[in-house]
């Protein structure tokens, strides 16, 4: 398969790249790094991403930021930071993925633990990401030519431990490369609408 | 209680209105009709209600608008249409009411059946509820002041199957005065983070 992993230079991405490079193609974008970069809050650079990548089996997203600040200061305009980026990011790719991927090819977003265990200064970040989840359950049903979506909710990573550890208090961490399996599941499996948790 | 209930005129507003105000002072919002106008897509606006109305013990709001169309021709632009209105709108009010509300008091936001059961043509609306979902969850553990928040994640309206109805097939509806009974349990209860669902 030929694979457009968006993010790939991240943590996440990096341990996807790792798995299913073994045994596909892998079109590596980021946002300054990569194959090919893309800004995904432009719609604009993602059909034209999709336009130079040509025709591919399946995108990963493992990318998009969140305001991760208390909600007593939250303006509307630092709400919106999760929702420009992380939800309609990768809204912006699965649109375009709809129409540029093969018959029977695959989408696959990146939610966050939060949604189901919510933690301190992040409303934004739950908000953006159950969107996330919510736009796989709607979408779902509706893709044309067997193109399938699911997201992957990963847990803290053991990577961003020392970075993000603080704001997860008493967390389990996970590896990235077995948050990876989850994207081969969603990518090599044959499910759709899914959410798979990894933590 | 005093209780600011915005959507007062439509369907589920006005059996909340009937419910919650045998017992309390209701404060009908609407964006054309009731005692105070709002649009809650405009953050000033909201804030400057809040302002009008003065001190309240709760919020309500049954309000705000989804883009039902179909995910092949979805645009960005479309797809903002329930993130301005059904999210932003509903995250406007929590944001100003956590300042403007009685030590306390509570929010009450409203979400759809579709975010459990996804029909055809609502990736915008499943995106947009579970949004409102996450944002109540994530919220819910950070307001202040005794502050709750919950939402009502109510099935097909009785009162909405004709206008409705094709786009839920084989859905039981639900009549809006037993909606109404869960916002009365969100407002006149202790519980905060909760969805209650209604169909």
């Amino acid at each position: 398969m030929k694979i457009i992993v968006i993010g790939a230079a991240g943590t996440i991405g990096t341990a996807v790249v790792e798995e299913l490079g073994r045994r596909h193609d892998i079109v590596a974008v980021g946002k300054s790094r990569g194959q090919y970069q893309a800004d995904m809050t432009d719609y604009a650079q993602v059909q034209a991403l999709f336009g130079k990548v040509g025709k591919a089996d399946a995108v990963v997203v493992a990318a998009g930021i969140m305001a991760l600040e208390p909600l007593a200061g939250m303006t509307p305009e630092r709400f919106r930071v999760g929702l420009n980026s992380k939800l309609m990011g990768q809204v912006h790719v699965a649109l375009a993925a709809q129409h540029a991927l093969n018959d029977g090819g695959s989408i696959t977003l990146t939610s966050g633990i939060d949604v189901y265990h919510p933690i301190r200064h992040a409303a934004n970040a739950v908000t953006s990401n159950a969107a996330v989840e919510g736009f796989v359950r709607g979408a779902a049903i509706e893709l044309a030519r067997g193109i399938r979506i699911n997201a992957v909710t990963p847990g803290l990573l053991t990577e961003s431990k020392e970075a993000y550890g603080h704001l997860f208090p008493g967390f389990e961490t996970v590896p990235a490369r077995r948050v990876a399996l989850a994207y081969a599941r969603s990518v090599e499996g044959a499910q759709t609408g899914q959410i798979y948790k990894v933590w």
